[in-house]
């Protein structure tokens, strides 16, 4: 039996990520899992939805550069603390250690195993969310997440946020290959 | 030490889904994994990537209307096959048992836990990729992964994509709760 659920979005969970930008001179970082993979193919666009009500946007826009950073499990504190504090009311350009790349704006988090260094393509605009869409400049790995010169997903160890419990996941197991187990259904 | 990976996209993994549509009159399915969260506000908007080679996009377009629906750990194979198999050389309508709701004209799948009734909000063109904004119309759960009127993820087992692995992973533990665990952090 289908219920109905009233339109409400279901398309969960998320990798969470950590978007940084300069707002007022001074780097700043919130959280957000509304993120987006616009295209499949160089350069590489990929999407984060922010309220308009938020302290960052005024600063993408102005610098036309943001950053988006994976956590690991081990910086779920960190990672929420900059999700409930607005930017308006406390400075959190001190909660991370911070580098920056080829733009100098894009402010990024040295302990978050990747980061996404992202010029912005376009904002897309709804009435309550501007969505940011980046063009990835760069892409910067940990050295510990890298196998064979390759991300290893599992050593990221992302925390997959989930709106309906309001929870962060870990991953799990692999539970296929991808583009390989559906050949099984292939007529011959 | 931080390794550069050339600006790839990295932000994985993502949930799989299902898109259906009506393509030349015959509901047609296509798995994608690069989608999108636009907004948090009703009309919930949710975004699917597509490349402009695929047989499906015409449908959306002409339609103004598709499905996301998001498969179970069990329905691998065929959430794969339908990955693999173009639409332009195979009738992919009789894969699975098909539902349609209030807009008449996005099929969608019985056997997928969640499904999301879209109508076509804007698409967002890039070179290479179609990115079609759906209006959320309507969400179906089973009631099996419903606790409370609440969907439950660890329930739902969704297929976790990642591009770096080419694999499907499972969801794992409950990591911390959001929005709570950071205020260990607060300054008193």
């Amino acid at each position: 039996m289908k219920k109905k659920l009233d339109g409400i979005n279901v398309l969960y969970p998320t990798p969470t990520t950590i978007v940084g930008a300069m707002v007022d001179g001074k780097p700043n970082f919130l959280t957000i899992a509304h993120i987006g993979i616009v295209n499949h193919a160089q350069p590489y666009l990929i999407s984060v939805s922010l309220g308009k009500v938020h302290y960052t946007n005024a600063g993408i826009k102005e610098n036309k550069a943001f950053s988006v950073n994976i956590p690991s499990e081990d910086l779920v504190v960190e990672t929420d603390y900059v999700g409930i504090v607005s930017g308006k009311k406390t400075d959190k350009s001190g909660v991370f250690e911070i580098f920056y790349g080829e733009l100098g704006n894009a402010p990024m988090i040295k302990s978050c195993p990747l980061n996404m260094e992202c010029r912005l393509y376009d904002t897309y605009d709804t009435p309550t969310h501007d969505l940011f869409i980046g063009e990835i400049v760069e892409t910067y790995a940990d050295d510990s997440v890298l196998a064979e010169g390759k991300v290893d997903i599992k050593k990221v160890k992302p925390l997959l946020f989930d709106m309906g419990s309001i929870k962060y996941w870990s991953l799990g197991d692999v539970v296929a290959n991808c583009w390989r187990i559906g050949k099984k259904l292939k007529k011959k």
